[in-house]
């Protein structure tokens, strides 16, 4: 809240109000006002780093308000469900914010999947880069506002992994009629690749898979998957993810109650939520690396998505996105902007960067690391 | 500070002391003391993202605490000159903090240069997991306290470019003699395959390439390489930089000073140094694109290093190594810690992300992106 409406909720009167009785409040007084909200996750406390996200931005808001801040996270299911209820329960002011991803609305305006990331996109550095410097963040806001929703980035997974499978898929058509455990504009993509998506309870996956009712299922990556335990029904692990490269988690806020934050406030939330995005990030490329050899070691089978799948998703994508564009203008501007960066930052990251990991993978594989 | 030093520092009593005659401050009051720093840069105005990063950070502190707790930043000059003055300016009590590449003081101690990365070291991603989640942060903290510091990453380069060449080098055999301007350990490693490492002012630079007085120069990368006009004088620009593959900046503080601020601002300060962290990295993303292709258009010829350099390099760079953990206890303790997060790492990153991003770039040079 600004000042102005921090004094008029308090009732206290202005100093040099007409007819001021009382004291004006110390000028000092103002900087920490009382504020009290309610923060819905779209993830449960075991996926410790999605969930942790949340927890993490709610203490550094804490702390750094000497605790007159204070945003309490709710994990999935204790306020509402996960998935698209979160961001939801902002909408309809059940709570003040969310810790959610936006592509989880996808089916009101697949707009909405553009925050957090879509087939053949950005990879994580490129979607921070787009997102706070490349305009993505602004471009975004403008379609959140007309939603009553303000969003920051909160949390990114690099690439995923593609999934679990219980055979192997090598020919394009070893995709046709696959039953596969996705979601989204994914699973619109891979529609036009012969997939048969299929939307499951993340509880009623493992016995899904075991009975063969669902031939394959995506995640996250190795340190998320790990703990499912897939590997006993379908050992094959896939990879890329083609369709999160860099998924983006978001802070969602009732764009009202973001506006009636004082100054300070708001900055403190934005740092808050930069940490908390770089932390999450950060946190998957230390624990992936252990993960992904305990997974190999307990017998997983890594595969990468063979030339001709890859290239006839990518069609599928293109194809996909003509549509959205020609028909939805707020999905055309942020997408537009995206690719653009993206044709540029590819250019730039085959220089220095690729030829330097790639120097330093072929010293892995040797043995000199 | 903590609140009791604080109190004792601000002369009030405690409420409850013994003897207490005044009222204590009110409880509002405690959270947002007065504190005015100021903050010596290593870089000039002029390198805009480099120096921008302290603005950032000065300007994230103030606008948190409303105000209350003000850093002035001043650039590379205007207290003290650039390269190893700010941090020196730091330990002297000159200034309570600088922003500055903590390698510039590798004369001290080797272990100065692993805070921001050392040749055939991590790529920033890997660099920032390391610090921050790797235990990177806290190893280098110990070892700082030693000099009376505390440090926080403040910006990361990603992979820089090699720098800019009068002649084509191709075989090993080429780098012998050459007259490269490089600094610090990486220079002492090049000096094991050949090179006659040299230490120019940027000022002079420019009219030693010219005349030959040296053969080639690196700096940071095309962003910044930009404006220098190189190009004229060495017109062959190779890549990577494989000394300087993630390098990080950092925040140092003097580590009296900032353990009296209150836990408060320490929070603020962190959060602060960690979105200025995100952000130098950010707009090197967005701006690295445009200006290696403003590069290219000018004439600017792009060459990678030979694999044989590569290797050469690699082998004296693990020699060096061999050499500096052997005798310093300190560099060996944070070196070991780099060196396992990176094997692991770069074990994981050849999965899900090098696939990723080669099937996009192989679309990017097929003109589909």
């Amino acid at each position: 809240m600004d000042r102005r409406s921090f004094f008029k909720r308090a009732g206290v009167a202005a100093a040099g109000a007409a007819g001021a009785t009382t004291l004006a409040a110390p000028a000092i007084a103002q900087s920490l006002p009382s504020v009290t909200w309610r923060l819905a996750s779209a993830f449960p406390k075991s996926l410790d780093n999605l969930y942790g996200t949340a927890e993490l931005f709610c203490k550094l808001v804490s702390e750094a308000t000497d605790g007159n801040f204070t945003i309490q996270p709710f994990a999935a299911g204790e306020i509402v469900p996960g998935g698209a209820a979160p961001l939801d329960a902002v909408s309809t002011g059940t709570v003040e914010m969310a810790h959610t991803a936006s592509y989880y609305s996808w089916g009101k305006d697949p707009t909405f999947a553009l925050a957090t990331g879509v087939p053949f996109g950005l990879n994580a550095r490129m979607q921070n880069s787009w997102l706070f410097q490349g305009g993505g963040n602004d471009l975004l806001n403008a379609f959140y506002a007309k939603h009553g929703l303000f969003a920051l980035p909160g949390g990114n997974t690099g690439v995923q992994m593609g999934g679990w499978f219980r055979k192997e898929i090598n020919a394009l058509s070893d995709m046709e009629g696959l039953k596969f455990r996705i979601a989204g504009l994914a699973g619109a993509v891979l529609e036009r690749v012969g997939v048969v998506p299929q939307q499951i309870a993340a509880a009623d996956i493992y016995p899904a898979l075991e009975k063969g009712t669902i031939d394959a299922t995506e995640f996250v990556g190795p340190y998320d998957d790990l703990r499912l335990g897939f590997i006993k029904v379908a050992p094959y692990y896939y990879y890329p993810a083609f369709w999160e490269a860099g998924s983006s988690l978001h802070f969602m806020f009732q764009l009202e109650k973001y506006n009636e934050l004082t100054p300070a406030y708001k900055s403190v939330v934005e740092a808050a939520s930069r940490t908390a995005n770089a932390n999450m990030l950060e946190r998957y490329d230390a624990a992936n690396p252990d993960a992904i050899r305990t997974l190999v070691a307990d017998g997983t089978i890594l595969r990468p998505f063979s030339k001709e799948i890859l290239e006839a998703s990518f069609e599928a994508a293109n194809a996909v996105y003509a549509d959205l564009t020609a028909k939805n203008a707020d999905f055309k501007g942020v997408y537009d902007s995206m690719a653009d960066y993206r044709a540029k930052a590819y250019l730039w990251f085959q220089i220095a960067e690729y030829n330097f990991d790639t120097f330093m993978m072929v010293q892995q594989r040797a043995g000199k690391l």
